[in-house]
């Protein structure tokens, strides 16, 4: 049962039994060659796991890729994409040939990686490694989830499996653990994930850098191991993935042992094989030793038909639409309630309630820390959309992401809306995509701002993938005091708001918080990060139109006639804003604030609107706890911010120290207003 | 050996039996309590732990806590912070008890989690999870490099342990797993990591999200593994040390099960003995039940006495230095050398040499990628520094982070400058920290530039410790074509910009790669980010004051009479700059080309300088494949570059299609010269 790759021994192989096999080999070389670009090595080794899996095991249907039962197929090591776009092209899916042969060409839907939304077929985006396998699960989780909710005696309409192909490099990254653990104990039976185990990485044979036994790990973790087979054998491949679907109530790992490049008589076997094209000589020697004669692009007619998936994909689907009809009538609440739920759409007059909810906030103006503020809006969410999923990487506490009655995810039993996702952000962020991919469920879920560079890469594939997934980012800055400058951000705002399609919510107090809760749901195409401190923030008084203006990311909070300049502030400093205004009112100094919660939202608003804002003809100054480098592409002639790195000490007595004080903003301002000179309107935001 | 808690029992504690343990537990609850902010139950529950390691196995010297052949002691539970200052107090560093009583207050030695560079003792800086585990083994394998290089039969200069406290915390980030693989891998004997297994995290008891087998999983990376032990028996945690001492060839693992907040009568054992002070009357009952009558902030004389370490600690660099002294007369060369290397120095002359290297290279007028040119320059320098020791997360082939004759590090094999890390972007980078902070090699390892994501938290943790690591971060831009973008770093060179105390540059040449790489290693107080192109790179012409001026992050590189704008570019932008002049040349409109390899760097210079080199004057246009949010910082009113997310195609199409031609860049400076307006001198980036 050792997986360590010592032993490995070569074995011979027959291609032409493979004729299945040996298509997605040729299509993976041929592209590749065309592309003059990409990686053969990994689609060759794995041709026969492709086989094995997607002619007899997985559950699709290629005419209707959105169909909410099929199986979902996670290609973990993605820059094996041309092995996914061969399967793709071959069962059936809208990818014509003609795609394989712009493989990784601008315009084409063959990716060098493969590219959710892009491609129909492909469940998620693949490349950064580790992330593949922690999507998936989260899509077995959420399968479970819906299972557990919707599936009635007799009526079960969600019942599909997640597989994963994934390589030694998905291995060795740590988020890998973080997977297999919470897989683990969570006890996600429907969940296979096929290892690659052919001893070989960029650098060479691993064993001097990756020695684990891996079954040993992932049996560490819970998990029921099957192998290692020959992954070259489908039928053995065949018997494993049967006894893997035979498994209900722990994941399953089948170590499949195969040959990176597998046929190529040059290169198999070798790191050489992994990202390079092979070569016009060796595709011929590779397709002679494979006996295959097809024309480059081209798949015999008798092979193609046996790939061919989409009759029996059809009859898959039909099978469960009248399955569906049934509940359909048997349950016609749960049913109308599943299908919103996989269409992402929020219940019917959610929004005209969340504005009236936004309208009470703001009548009962509570001091609040806008974590609090969160718990709140959370406790209202969760009673009206069953779909939450929250939680926290062991920070319920703190990030107050949890709700009255929130049932905890537990493994081993049903149900749950509720995740501990013990100390793992990276991990949590990543399930969390995992779960916006699968449909059914809204994730969200906390930790401290400072440790999304923990998670940062997740977050950054949510953004490229669109999905609403909206984290929970407390303590958000210096503000959170004692526990130093590990614990307190200070480039994270900023260094989020460069993430492209990121929403990015510094809300000031209660209600601003509330609107960008709002708004990170009601956004269906991109994540959200609110940043939520840890202390308490006065209520500001807004007008009901102002209260809606919130939603445009930035807004007039406070002007004066003749304002001479503009404060714009975000969350923790607007009310000190709002206090360096009535000190310089006293002083004669009339100033707007501008509340600009998300610079994110403001961005998208049009120049107009942002121009009315910022008045760009007066000078703006900036009050953010966090480095101050962005405001400048606002206009800001100067800025009060913190651009070091903090300390510990008792937040107050920080805030005070590093000028977080009206008196001081005042005197920036005052001194910004003494040195004004006409703004350029080039130098407003909006027309960077 | 299982090591998950279902079955733990507390055991009853005979307190009186303990008066050096509750010494800690006593200082640890004044001190958290004084403070009204801190963890007290970790410091309480690892009481015994470390009362075992510091007064029987621990070698130091509080007298001299720079004596290089110390034992390395990590806290990775840096929220444990007081249970390390109650024992750097009580063994006799120059911790006084007044710096107790000011925990995390500011200004004061004793902050929320431990600094190193900032408190005496403190080796790391610890409280982002998993990476002071990871630092030991950077930390253990500096000692075995070094040992192996410098040791002589009969003379053992370099010999000693690193042991480190932990909790499950630090076992659930996936990091973690990183460390412990690679630790296993490299057979790291001097290694020893106490497990403080106390069953509870912050959301409560563990099991439900953390059911590894902990044992299992760290034998399954080659650990030798000891326990569960009592972690409240000093003497079985004696004996298991003794045993970890005796082990050579793998690092170990001691179980530890512990109480967290262990005697405490109404908190131990629970999660609320966590993050928060226990109060005073539970401080009260807690001293009654461990017999512990002493005033708060006071320890009995003769308990005092028994955990003084001075005098032992003296003896032991005595010994040593007597060690020290003949291998100094026998090995003269050898050991000025390792002097050198322990004091962190280049080698004499190594300045005037590299500026020397500089003109020659520039000479050579050489096209090449700048990953290229990095491997040039890596070739020259590690002739020079046999302290370099270099590496990457799998991808050597491709960063260029070798050289002629680097001789791996392998387990079980001496010596070796090279680390094939495997697929470990995190692990590698706070391995590097952990090298860097025990001194003697000079770290640097690559990736791809946008897995910089996984590795972000660490290399933050490099700038807040000012540590000199290197990160060679390669494939710098949507330049590196068709991996698409999952691959392509858009947003990543401007969020590295925004940590403090890390200098970011991103050559145009070969010669500013050179450049970069001497200032990377010249500055022996922050990090360094190479951020480097896949594709060439032209030289471009530099006068012998215009290769010194690389050194200022920004300097002019091609001017013109009567300029009438200024463009500014980074790295692969710098030649299509360059060529926008010409243009520009041609139709009139003279311009200059500042090059900016470093912001970071550029933004140190005296005012006078940046003001010089920017003409705030003149209307300035930044070029950079990447977002260009930052560059109104530096008074640009125009940008060419990439504010949303690549995607795959081959990179010179891509370049072109997003607007990387000379001709476009022409054409945004022309509009900028035609709509200019003076620019008002705040907003240039120096005064922001």
């Amino acid at each position: 049962m050792a997986s360590t790759s010592s032993d490995r021994v070569l074995r011979p192989d027959n291609g032409q039994r493979h004729p299945l096999a040996n298509a997605l080999r040729a299509l993976a070389m041929d592209a590749v060659q065309q592309a003059n670009s990409g990686h053969p090595g990994a689609p060759m080794g794995m041709a026969e796991m492709a086989e094995a899996l997607w002619t007899r095991h997985l559950k699709h249907n290629p005419g209707d890729p959105q169909w909410w039962d099929r199986d979902r197929f996670v290609l973990s090591n993605g820059h094996a994409s041309m092995l996914l776009y061969a399967l793709l092209h071959l069962t059936g899916y809208d990818l014509p040939m003609s795609e394989l042969k712009s493989f990784r060409q601008r315009g084409s839907r063959t990716p060098g990686h493969p590219e959710v939304g892009h491609t129909p077929g492909v469940e998620t985006t693949t490349g950064p490694l580790g992330q593949g396998l922690t999507n998936a699960v989260g899509m077995a989780l959420a399968e479970k989830l819906l299972a557990d909710e919707f599936n009635r005696p007799g009526h079960t309409v969600v019942d599909h499996r997640t597989w994963v192909f994934m390589g030694d490099g998905c291995l060795m990254e740590g988020i890998s653990q973080e997977a297999i653990s919470l897989a683990g104990a969570w006890r996600l039976g429907k969940l296979c994930a096929l290892y690659d185990d052919n001893g070989i990485s960029i650098d060479g044979a691993v064993t001097p850098w990756f020695a684990d036994n891996t079954a040993a790990r992932f049996e560490a973790s819970g998990w029921r191991v099957i192998g290692p087979v020959d992954g070259h054998d489908v039928d053995a491949l065949d018997a494993a993935l049967q006894q893997a679907r035979a498994q209900h109530d722990q994941p399953t790992l089948v170590i499949c042992r195969t040959t990176i490049g597998k046929g190529s008589p040059a290169r198999e076997g070798t790191a050489k094989a992994h990202g390079e094209p092979l070569g016009g000589a060796e595709i011929e020697a590779t397709k002679a030793a494979l006996d295959w004669t097809a024309a480059p692009f081209t798949v015999p007619a008798d092979v193609a038909a046996r790939w061919d998936a989409r009759e029996a994909g059809a009859r898959a689907q039909a099978d469960w639409q009248q399955r569906w009809a049934a509940y359909a009538q048997a349950y016609p609440t749960e049913s109308a309630e599943l299908a919103r739920r996989m269409s992402g759409q929020l219940p019917e007059g959610f929004e005209a309630e969340w504005i009236a909810q936004l309208a009470a906030v703001q009548q009962r103006a509570q001091t609040a820390a806008s974590r609090k503020a969160s718990h709140n809006a959370i406790a209202v969410l969760a009673q009206r959309l069953p779909e939450l999923l929250g939680g926290s990487a062991d920070l319920t506490g703190s990030n107050l992401t949890d709700w009255p009655g929130a049932q905890a995810v537990r493994g081993g039993e049903p149900g749950g809306r509720y995740i501990n996702y013990g100390v793992r952000e990276f991990g949590m962020a990543a399930i969390m995509n995992g779960v916006a991919l699968h449909g059914g469920l809204m994730p969200f879920g906390g930790t401290f701002l400072t440790f999304s560079d923990y998670s940062r890469n997740a977050i950054r594939m949510a953004a490229l993938m669109r999905q609403r997934v909206v984290h929970v980012f407390t303590h958000d800055s210096i503000g959170l005091g004692e526990d130093g400058p590990t614990h307190q951000p200070v480039e994270h705002a900023a260094s989020l708001r460069l993430i492209p399609q990121l929403d990015v919510w510094r809300p000031g107090d209660e209600t601003e918080t509330f609107a960008a809760w709002g708004m990170a749901l009601a956004q269906t195409d991109r994540p959200s990060a609110l940043l939520l401190s840890r202390q308490n923030l006065a209520a500001q008084p807004r007008s009901p139109e102002q209260v809606m203006a919130i939603r445009r990311g930035g807004y007039v909070l406070s002007d004066r006639p003749d304002a001479r300049a503009v404060i714009i502030a975000t969350g923790s400093e607007l009310a000190l804003a709002m206090a360096a205004q009535a000190q310089l009112d006293a002083r004669g100094l009339p100033v707007r604030v501008v509340s600009m919660p998300s610079t994110s939202v403001f961005d998208r608003q049009p120049a107009d609107y942002q121009r009315s804002v910022l008045m760009s003809e007066r000078p703006r100054v900036a009050v953010e706890a966090g480095v101050t480098r962005l405001w400048a592409a606002y206009g800001c002639c100067a800025t009060v911010g913190v651009d070091q790195f903090g300390e510990s000490a008792p937040g107050p007595e920080l805030m005070k120290a590093y000028g977080f004080t009206p008196e001081h903003v005042a005197q920036v301002v005052a001194k910004a207003v003494a040195h004004a000179q006409p703004q350029p309107a080039s130098a407003s935001g909006h027309e960077q």
